[in-house]
């Protein structure tokens, strides 16, 4: 193959179809995988989930990553916040005149990766190819179909008075890592983006417990941004305690001297999970025992007080609102 | 609503949520159209079909269209094309910062035409906003879920000797709509891209006929490169009468005067239907009596001589292979 995509790679003759066998092809090859126009894939029971996410993240590699992990992780991650199994993906690139072949190559095979660690399929693509400056570098959009557990009923609209907030880990290592990757302001800190799938972690704790209300991935706008949608959509206050919200010193010492709100940097491997309070311990001891879980903390609790409001208190007692999320995104992560 | 879209449209806050509700719900809206991370969507007997397609064609809009009509009808035709029901559609929208919110509005509301003619639901988004020059203007992202019918049974592989190719309508309108509005070559030509959804097409034929084997839809790469990939997929020879070609004059002027070949100009609105011969004068008469259809005409046949390969009788009786798809798209118009 050549060593640059071209723009005869997106005409949909005889180098599209070389790009398509010998770089998504190989990687994704799977019973369902098709040229044709659609897959077809077999018949199941229950609900259906659908999602679909678009990834224009630049660098397109990072510490911890890059856009293909990321792409996959994001709609395995939206699938199994509506607790639904990842079952199939799709996802559709857009690629630069003059973009890397071999970079192509690592992007699929991190998606190949990720896609097997779930066990989930991508069985249909889309190629184009945009002229030199039309974009920037790689941008995909991968959408994903799973299959609702009997057992999930979850929505950012089911926070109740006297539920617990759960945080399935540190928080927002892939907003430092990418504002980072793109000025590192004379800092050499060793942050790598927390981007992982978070099947598992859902699975385990709607095993456990019939009591889970929301689960949402705290990716653009951080766990600051999910929690005032989920205030907002369920007329509930969500209140916050500044010192159990696990951040790493890292992230800490680089938020600290740049003035940024580590609530309101991207996680892409975290899960806020909202549940009752009765069934809190038991659903943060087996988000601890869950693959990339184990820095799971409560940290805070729904109220009927300040309704779509997030209060934060901190270490000696004060307890103020949290900023309202809104304005530019500082980086954009996704 | 701010008359141009911003950064902070893409950020996951006040801004992104006003963007959300203002444009795309309130064009969207249904009983599924979420805000949570998936849709939630009931469970249906037989098997699903799964498509994927982006959109980054420039100009926005074309006579005949724009890139929102485009993006429903390209998933709708792809669905159908593999004999599925089209059911629902996601849509995830890449933004240029300082598009024209009306612009917008626009593009949403073609898409919500276009997907309440054909009876498939918008049900779930995602929208990121890039930076000036980042990307040109607006590309969409359309994924959708169809239901494949009991008695549809369609591959590019299927073809067979003997049967017959049908074209839905007149070729290469769409391909030479958007040549002109790039640029007009100084010519006044009354030429409007054939893009619409062909869901009823496929659905008429496959009642009339169990012997339909091929269903495909002429975009990029035209019917050309789509008849192409038949041969190859299916291992036989396709063989087309020149004069039975359904060209638009206006078009025939077009590519004479600038040497380009029709069946390489794409259709948007155009199946390619490869049907066992004693179906054909039936499936060609139910095609007819479809929207969108009227045009349509027997264009060739499939045989078992130069297999892999396409062959065009002239007028006079001369047999040429019609050159291999290949190199560069002009332009490109998906």
């Amino acid at each position: 193959m050549k060593s640059i995509i071209t723009l005869s790679h997106g005409a949909g003759g005889k180098d599209t179809n070389e790009l398509i066998e010998e770089i998504f092809f190989d990687a994704f090859k799977n019973e369902y995988l098709t040229a044709d126009d659609a897959a077809i894939l077999p018949s199941f029971t229950g609900k259906l989930a659908f999602t679909t996410d678009g990834f224009i993240v630049s660098p397109w590699k990072f510490p911890g990553g890059n856009i293909g992990k990321l792409s996959v992780c994001g709609s395995v991650n939206d699938l199994a916040a509506m607790g639904a199994k990842p079952l199939y993906l799709s996802c559709a690139f857009v690629i630069e005149e003059g973009f890397p072949t071999a970079a192509l190559k690592k992007i699929a095979n991190s998606m190949k990766e990720t896609a097997a660690e779930v066990g989930v399929k991508i069985v249909v693509g889309d190629t184009k190819v945009a002229g030199r400056g039309q974009i920037d570098g790689v941008f995909i959009t991968t959408s994903g179909i799973g299959a609702v557990l009997s057992n999930a009923n979850l929505s950012g609209k089911y926070a109740k008075a006297g539920d617990v907030v759960i945080i399935t880990g540190d928080i927002g290592r892939h907003g430092a890592t990418i504002l980072l990757a793109r000025d590192s302001f004379g800092i050499d800190a060793k942050i790598e983006s927390d981007c992982a799938p978070l099947w598992e972690i859902a699975k385990n704790v709607l095993e456990v417990s019939a009591e889970i209300h929301t689960i949402r991935d705290a990716t653009r706008g951080g766990v600051g941004t999910v929690l005032y949608e989920i205030a907002k959509s369920s007329n509930v206050g969500i209140s916050l305690y500044r010192e159990k919200i696990p951040v790493q010193n890292e992230i800490k010492g680089l938020t600290g001297m740049l003035g940024l709100e580590p609530l309101y940097l991207a996680s892409e491997g975290r899960f806020v999970i909202i549940v009752d309070k009765n069934d809190a311990e038991k659903v943060l001891q087996t988000v601890k025992k869950s693959p990339y879980g184990e820095n799971a903390a409560v940290i805070g609790e729904v109220t009927d007080e300040h309704k779509t409001k997030v209060t934060i208190k901190t270490e000696i007692g004060a307890e103020t609102f949290l900023p309202a999320p809104g304005g530019e995104l500082l980086p954009r992560i996704c």
